[in-house]
């Protein structure tokens, strides 16, 4: 192909697989563009990151530095929701190459009456655009230049500040390049800093016996909100299946007065688009999220695709299932897991547009119905990658609040992709790292690679699908390490509650599944129940939402510490101007001693204060590495560091 | 957007930046593509590369093998020059699902009634492509899958691998998915392996004060085809021009009787279509060529854009030169260095298709009117990346046997551009790396980083242009060690002689510049002398023919040696039929003694009987650090791997 521009602009990042999908910020955070920009020869060039939000008409631009090696870089933030676009620009700055050449000249001793009198040519050019007072200066330079008994003020003005500065606000973009268009989708701050509780509304009746209801929520939201959560996920609303519904401890066959399982969705009562009659109407639902918003909390509401076999679904859009010669279809497996009491939805079928469009109703019923603004997605890993993207970007096309999060437990790759197309923060591994090493490479691994940029993590220490092993002892210590660690390792963090601030840990032998699982049935929990890990959670949570250095999840350093049992992270939030230094005991059993290595190449190396946030003490390191000891009955100091 | 397909197709490679630009093999070579391929939820996928040359209609195929993490691979081999261009495809294969999932209901003992029936469809839809033999098993198959009193039968062929091979064969590809295709282009074997010898044809007279001619040096092609090189490059054959041309030393004015130098092309005698008088006549340059090929000699030309002051073009085509406002053009710098002999092209010119195209004329004259199948291309990164890309494809479209070497010495990006562009060959920065760790570091970023499928080093120990501080002090041992390097490092290799050969290494004083430099005027010299060093360069040339581990360039290990004075590589060709193991101290001076550890991760851990194949001696190896000594006066072992 033939193109005379000179400039070639490579490797912008951020950019994802070759920019077929977006990258992700939260309103207020900055995108560092770099980029790869150079020309034939040795001229030189300048370049700039152009940008605009989706709903502007023309680009803003910000100019790029180098940073070596013909790397470029400049920064633009975030000021709306939506989309950006982003590209890189470079042109070979001739007037610079021209004031460039000159004072070489200079400094060679050359005479440089020819270069002046080709200086009057990009000065003629850049007049069109000055304002009046540059207007004036350039003309008094351009006489200087095309007379030869002006020559040393010619030279003065060819090589003077007030020239390049010219020079550099109104570049002349001949031969310009471009890069391609990249994006990134910007939320609302909560889907980068986000704190989750969930529970089972049907355990919420603080009466025996008593399924829960959408009232006796309202009664629990004051507690929620003071533990410091702004999340409140509650499993599927909807009525349940009762043909093959699951019994108690996921018996295939249900007793009389078994529940079953909230996620085995539809029934004669309705589908996606109903509640359980039991919990209430929809008119109490909306009334349970309003006292919510009121109270600082939102509901996260489950989007779990698939039917009972008695769901509405089954019946209304046979074509929406897949059909076996025999007249049946073959019930949700992930073997040795059976799931009789789901059958799933066909998206092969040839219907899918239809089908996808009623899944999207199902969304924009409850957003505009009930004013949700956060959906947990039920294993969206079983359906279809593309399926997400289109939901994702319709749901957010009209509700840009909305935000998505992805619970898929499953291999790397596909959890990546789900949070490629589309979701706004996803379930992680972090409930099976346990030792530093792994903790260290996990959170590494989430940001440090491309990942930080598209894959916001949520830490849950448990969920109703897994108990695990460390927390089955009930041991408190793990219990506060757990928490402490996912409240302060990411951003996002969320419970299934009361289990775990209550500590129990009942497991199946041999596997990380409850015993007596709530999935199955329901329980009256002691809602007003207070211990120390419930005042430790609180605490943690407090100091969270007055920390902006942990309420991102990419801005950490782990710091040398000189035993394997105790692990530290120094986090910071874009400014400076909050910086924490987390360090924990991994062993629940035995105190534990350590240096820690101040992050000195960020903090600087001076003596500083370290203010235990949790407790309130506070110390004075003014070495390099200081002494710590830690206790299993508070096993970590959460500290910021004052300078 | 809305897709169906449940495949995602990622990171595909090799692709370079997104695939704007092409890979490249020679024939004969393999393409080994990776992707990660996976689908949503739990199912088997399959997954193939197509391929096809650019002038088949179709595509050809190789399935992937996984291998591990969702990632998948498979080769194909290049047999023709041009491009070829490459896909992945990838789907998931229902059929083989259903023998998935047949096979761990058996195995936990549930009934597959229903699921038999649901094998029918599979079987049909593959009957319509099998073949007699397949047809009637796929009949008795379905009657036994359709019949409840053959169950046991019918569950036999649905786990049989008979079964499992025809679908393999016979794949369903519903709602496959494709990446986007990538491109190679496929250059003769000797873009990959060439054995470089410039010497300057003004010098090739036997006598004194006499300017050589092609006759003269079609009397030197036996002694450079004898010293074993493939490649004879001549600095430009033009006429030089006469008005500012250069005096001995680089002075800037001739003196009456000062040649110039070569690269100040175009004279009232011609330009770059033209040969210098003092040379011979196009017919003699032919003559030249066609002797040079009967010898195994292919000419390289050099192809130098540039144009003397007294260049026709500077006259008949004035709006390819960038005329300043006093009527001049400024001649060619890279400050310090100043060319007063050339001006350089003006490729902003408004009329550069024009220009472009009478460039890409003058390649095509010597291609097609003289046979010339290599240009050596001066200082390429002070031209358009863009006009390369161009140019290069336009001859290889024509003459895909034209191969480019890319003489630039400039920053890394610009060089690693320069060869995406589509140069053949490239200079290095060889040159400047002496220590080990220096060697180690460079040749594994060219081998072990994405340049290994682009960038093809030529290694060069001196030119022209440099006179490298390590051979300025004429010491035997240097040259033994510089020249083995190259020409076992890289499986193309070059050097500027006689001076090489005759060890000249007189400077200028403090610069890597040759005194009395052949760029300026010319010598007579003594093409007959024999010398150890020329002996040791023939031997080592001779090796490289005889084995194919030399005659590429990636394929390289380097050992682990207890000695930073001593470096160990391991090479092999595809096959693995031969390995050779290089050995060298970079001591010039004193004996150096070390042990090697053989790479037995590759060769295995067994005893290997190491030939000298430069002095014939034998060793056994029997253990896993084997020890050596190493002396100036032969620095190196150049080993075959013998098992």
């Amino acid at each position: 192909m033939q193109r005379q521009t000179r400039i070639v602009i490579q490797n912008v990042l951020p950019q994802i697989d070759c920019g077929s999908h977006f990258i992700k910020r939260v309103v207020g955070q900055n995108v560092t563009v770099t980029a790869n920009v150079f020309p034939d020869g040795h001229d030189v060039i300048a370049c700039a990151v152009k940008f605009k939000h989706e709903s502007d008409s023309g680009w803003s631009e910000v100019r790029m530095t180098p940073t070596g090696n013909d790397e470029w870089s400049a920064d633009f933030t975030i000021e709306r929701q939506g989309f950006y676009s982003y590209f890189v620009e470079g042109w070979v700055d001739y007037a610079l190459n021209w004031q460039h050449g000159i004072e070489r000249k200079i400094q060679d001793n050359q005479q440089v009456k020819s270069e002046l009198l080709e200086g009057v040519e990009y000065l003629d050019e850049i007049y069109k655009s000055a304002d009046a007072a540059e207007k004036k200066l350039l003309k008094t330079i351009s006489a200087n230049f095309a007379s030869e008994k002006n020559y040393t003020a010619g030279v003065e003005n060819a090589v003077s500040n007030e020239l390049t500065e010219i020079f550099i606000k109104y570049p002349q973009r001949f031969l310009a390049n471009k890069s391609g268009e990249l994006r990134v989708y910007a939320d609302r701050r909560k889907a980068l800093f986000s704190t989750w509780y969930e529970f089972f509304p049907r355990s919420a009746s603080s009466k025996d016996g008593k399924h829960g209801t959408f009232k006796d929520c309202e009664k629990l939201l004051p507690r929620v909100a003071a533990m410091g959560f702004d999340t409140l996920y509650f499993p599927p609303i909807h009525p349940i299946g009762e043909v093959n519904r699951k019994g108690k401890n996921n018996a295939t066959h249900a007793k009389a007065g078994d529940v079953g399982s909230p996620w085995g969705i539809g029934s004669k009562h309705g589908g996606h688009k109903s509640t359980h009659p039991d919990l209430g109407s929809i008119s109490d639902f909306k009334s349970l999220v309003k006292k919510a918003n009121s109270l600082g909390i939102e509901i996260a509401m489950d989007y779990a695709l698939q039917a009972a076999p008695d769901h509405p679904y089954v019946k209304d859009f046979p074509q929406w299932f897949r059909w076996r010669p025999d007249g049946t279809v073959q019930y949700a497996e992930n073997p040795p897991k059976k799931y009789q009491d789901i059958l799933p939805i066909y998206f092969e079928s040839s219907d899918w547009l239809n089908l996808w469009k009623e899944l999207l109703d199902v969304a924009l019923f409850w957003v505009e119905e009930c004013g949700i603004r956060v959906f947990r997605v039920d294993n969206p890993h079983t359906k279809p990658f593309y399926f997400w993207g289109w939901l994702i970007a319709e749901v957010q096309k009209k509700h840009p609040d909305v935000l998505f999060l992805a619970e898929a437990f499953t291999r790397p790759k596909i959890m990546q992709e789900l949070a490629k197309q589309g979701f706004s923060q996803s379930y992680t591994y972090f409930t099976w790292r346990n030792t530093k090493k792994e903790l260290i490479e996990y959170v590494e691994e989430l940001t440090k690679t491309e990942q930080r940029e598209f894959y916001r993590p949520n830490f849950w220490p448990n969920t109703p699908d897994i108990n695990p092993y460390a927390l089955q002892s009930s041991n408190e210590a793990v219990h506060l390490q757990r928490y402490f660690l996912a409240a302060t390792l990411s951003s996002s963090v969320g419970i299934y509650g009361p289990v775990y601030e209550h500590m129990i840990g009942e497991a199946l032998p041999g596997k990380e599944e409850y015993l007596n699982s709530e999935k199955y049935e329901f329980f009256k929990w002691d809602w007003d129940k207070q211990n120390k890990l419930i005042t430790i959670i609180t605490k943690i949570n407090q100091v969270r939402k007055e920390h902006p250095s942990l309420q991102q999840t990419n801005n950490i350093h782990f710091c040398d510490v000189d035993n394997d049992q105790i692990i530290a992270y120094y986090k910071f939030d874009d400014s400076l101007s909050d910086e924490t230094l987390m360090i924990l005991s991994l062993d629940p059993y035995y105190p534990k001693q350590a240096t820690v290595r101040l992050p000195v190449e960020s903090i600087g190396n001076q003596p500083v204060t370290v203010i235990d946030l949790i407790t309130g003490s506070s110390y004075l390191w003014d070495k390099e590495r200081n002494y710590v000891e830690l206790h299993p009955a508070l096993p970590f100091h959460l500290f910021k560091i004052q300078k």
